[in-house]
């Protein structure tokens, strides 16, 4: 105990030498969707902190509403038409299941379709959004009065970045994607051969013909980036940036990267010294749940409860798959609790539960919780990883293929096709997970390689947002490797260099031998 | 204090919940010289952990005695002739000044002979201990016996990496060297491109030219790891390592890297999971010194103190430099204290104190202390940082000059060519260093920054390797990279194979158009 009270003693010491920093003015710009469920957590924890707050978003938000007290709103009207309505979920749903049926090269290419489709659509909301902001002089001249501390935003899409530069506001990320791509890619050096790329649903060891497709894909994803993503923004550059200011610079210069990741769920790859990881910052103890649910969770009795959510942004599956799923939680001896919108399946069973909203952190930090049946997105992942609960995994969009690749990898899941579901193959997955013993030892070692941090996520967070804020950002971070061309970057023009000079002494050797040799040969000919 | 009591509440909870680690056993090689003064620091903090440490040595080491109480020591016999004796750094120092007055090109190519010969020399002595102790079998029968749950070692000399495989043991590295080039480029990408190498003398922003030098300077390293370094171990790998083994391999498959880097002081640059860095961990608060050095202290009145040292292994400077040196002193109306060992210098003023030692982190910290003449290592770098003191560097071997330029670049020092010093040119950096203000408030700037991290680096080391102990290893964290032999790593494979597909299909393509274009006419040619 001494030892633990000696640390205890330094950690305070720590937060007085560096000057704990309170009443910070930080300007945020979420995403939405399950980025803006993550980017509360961090935004309570500023809040407890003494910081106060201002989000910006879109009047035409799913989720961002001018509801909590916690933070002043700034809403933005947007004026132009363009729009992802919250249907457009249920349309890539459909299309994702679709695809999964095609051979692997078709879908390869329809997949590449879809991508650019999404792309265009998400950057031009995005455009939409920043144009309206930047060109409303009365709420531009109301921010620059603020004198905020800091941008803290989510760079997925490229609005909050480009505000930042704008106000000339030190920048933390609170990020995964960044251009639709792996945000690592963007300032670590690019390594396909063993960081498996987006979709790809390879493992960090992959064949040369993997190893192939990944390269591929990369480049793809480059490609996409320089004419698909970047085009949609150069007006708005001219108009508002002095000349030469490119986006991807602008990406590039954030002081802060606290990445949602941990390498307990992610393959390693390298990183840069501005990355900070919190992946799993989320997570946190159950809390009590009401009563009605405390019943039904001990009504169980010793078979225990499954829990199934497919996240915040699909609200339904095709009916035929509901009617599968359903049927099969009928079977089973355990309860069930299942997040789930839309008209009652009718083969589901007395034992369960189906609730619009569910308390899915309490419920799976529930000792009665055997099972999570989950899409794979990120933040249930993390959860599922923080309680050691054995997820089934029907992954359905976007990462989630990937992310379901991972935790299969460390056999710590199942993981289902969902466009080929039948309820006899759901059945014997779900029984497999709950008794199999593998899945939730294996769960439970990640468990506790991820509990066992230094510092808490969370606390990670704070600690580096109120950094830039004491600092004014955290430039000496700053690589001068993002500054260099890529031809640079990766030593191609000194090795070209090197190259021709190498092959014009070879040349001039071979032609000061020829000369000497044949020189007096053909004068003897001649003789 | 309502949230630093709660951060405090959080980080006893971790404490708990990890299962915080007491009596671990831990296998301890370190390297001589100031690296071994670093490793103590280290082990003193385990063995207030609670933690058994055996240290194993060779019998000719230069500082690391079987003295100790803290640990168990194993001392090596060495059979073998080869050594490398203390006076050796004497004649380093020697021809380390006469290269500095050659010029570029002729410099470059005698420091690499020279640091062939070095690493021949010590890579010799690390084979000679390393033999003796797997040839010795009794003693390895006590090393296999005593069960140990870590191997603890600066991996800058190979002989505590080959030990750790033999015995099995999970590797922690205390590192800044391997194979005598950067530690980091054995796990990270490497990227010449902004990283200069050892003894480039570059910044991290570098023109065509020395880029194209710094990226020659790399591929001659990779050269002498693959024909001077690896073959020395050859044989050693063959009697005593199943078939196939190979160094590199052993030396990447670390699991953790407590790298002794900070990005305050060395150019961001990218890093594996498993890298954690602990720069400047030998740090702390000055305590009180002896009450006739504090004496001395106080009579410098207003004008404060110089100390100046020149590390732990070169004991003497050329007699002219150090006359014009003390000479110098002589000048100013502050008080000296110089770590010095050797004849007093004639010129030597009544202000300067010579001592064989001194406690250089409590004067560094002593409130009448205003500079530090340092040759440029980096355990005094990082404690000037510390204790924010502006320093006036004359680097003398090894990496100092590398280090002089990263904290020149920052404004907290000055740096002195030695080699054509001269009392007039001391005299006035040491002035400037002392009067111009900038010094002091950029090296206090870096000293912010450095203290202003969530963990202390010291608590950091003691965290991972007692994170190891737990989890018998942190393999997750290791990249499938690693495996990758250097052409696929760098996707050199890959595009080899898609250059050649596009090839053909060009090459198709034009005996295609030529075939349909020209057959016709030939016939009409013909007809």
């Amino acid at each position: 105990m001494g030892v633990n009270a000696n640390r205890l003693l330094f950690f305070s010491c720590i937060l007085v030498v560096t000057g704990y920093c309170n009443g910070g003015r930080i300007l945020v710009f979420p995403e939405d969707g399950s980025h803006w469920v993550n980017m509360q957590v961090i935004l309570k924890e500023l809040h407890a902190h003494g910081h106060s707050l201002t989000v910006v978003h879109s009047s035409r938000s799913w989720y961002i509403h001018d509801r909590s007290s916690l933070y002043t709103f700034i809403s933005v009207n947007l004026t132009s038409t363009e729009d992802a309505s919250r249907g457009i979920f249920e349309t890539l749903l459909e299309r994702s299941l679709s695809l999964r049926r095609m051979t692997p090269i078709l879908r390869f290419f329809e997949q590449q379709k879809d991508v650019m489709t999404m792309l265009k659509i998400f950057h031009g909301v995005t455009l939409s959004i920043i144009s309206t902001i930047l060109d409303d002089s009365a709420l531009m001249g109301k921010l620059q009065d603020s004198k905020f501390d800091l941008m803290l935003t989510d760079p997925a899409f490229p609005a909050g970045v480009l505000l930042a530069h704008y106000l000339h506001l030190p920048l933390v990320y609170n990020v995964r994607w960044l251009n639709a791509g792996d945000a690592h890619m963007a300032i670590a050096p690019s390594t396909p051969s063993y960081v498996p790329m987006y979709n790809s649903l390879f493992r960090d060891r992959m064949d040369f013909l993997q190893r192939t497709e990944n390269f591929l894909r990369y480049m793809v994803s480059l490609l996409q980036e320089q004419f698909v993503i970047l085009p949609i923004y150069e007006e708005l550059l001219k108009r508002h940036f002095p000349p030469g200011s490119d986006l991807l610079s602008m990406q590039r210069s954030a002081d802060i990267w606290l990445m949602r990741v941990d390498f307990i769920f992610e393959y390693p790859r390298p990183s840069m010294p501005n990355v900070v990881y919190i992946g799993g910052f989320q997570c946190r103890p159950a809390e009590p749940i009401v009563t009605e649910l405390e019943e039904f969770m001990q009504s169980s009795g010793e078979h225990g409860v499954v829990v199934m959510s497919l996240g915040v942004m699909v609200t339904a599956l095709p009916k035929h798959i509901t009617e599968a799923i359903a049927a099969a939680f009928a079977k089973i001896p355990q309860k069930v609790i299942w997040r789930y919108v839309g008209d009652r399946p009718s083969s589901l069973g007395n034992n369960t539960l189906l609730l619009e909203w569910l308390p899915q952190n309490n419920l799976l930090g529930h000792p009665k919780t055997c099972a999570f049946v989950s899409h794979g997105g990120t933040n249930g992942i993390y959860e599922a990883i923080y309680h050691g609960i054995p997820v089934l995994l029907l992954p359905l969009l976007f990462d989630q293929f990937d992310n379901a690749i991972r935790l299969e990898t460390r056999g710590a899941a199942r993981v289902l096709e969902v466009s080929t579901l039948t309820s006899k193959e759901f059945l014997e997955a779900l029984k497999d997970v709950i008794k199999n013993p593998s899945y939730k030892s294996n769960i439970q070692e990640l468990s506790e390689l991820h509990r066992d941090q230094p510092f808490s996520p969370l606390d990670s967070a704070t600690f580096w947002i109120e950094y830039v804020i004491r600092h004014k950002g955290a430039q000496h971070l700053y690589s001068e490797g993002s500054s260099l061309p890529w031809y640079s970057y990766h030593n191609l023009d000194v090795v070209g260099f090197l190259l021709v000079i190498i092959l014009a002494v070879l040349w001039a050797l071979v032609y000061l031998v020829k000369f000497l040799c044949c020189t007096p040969y053909r004068k003897q000919k001649v003789e």
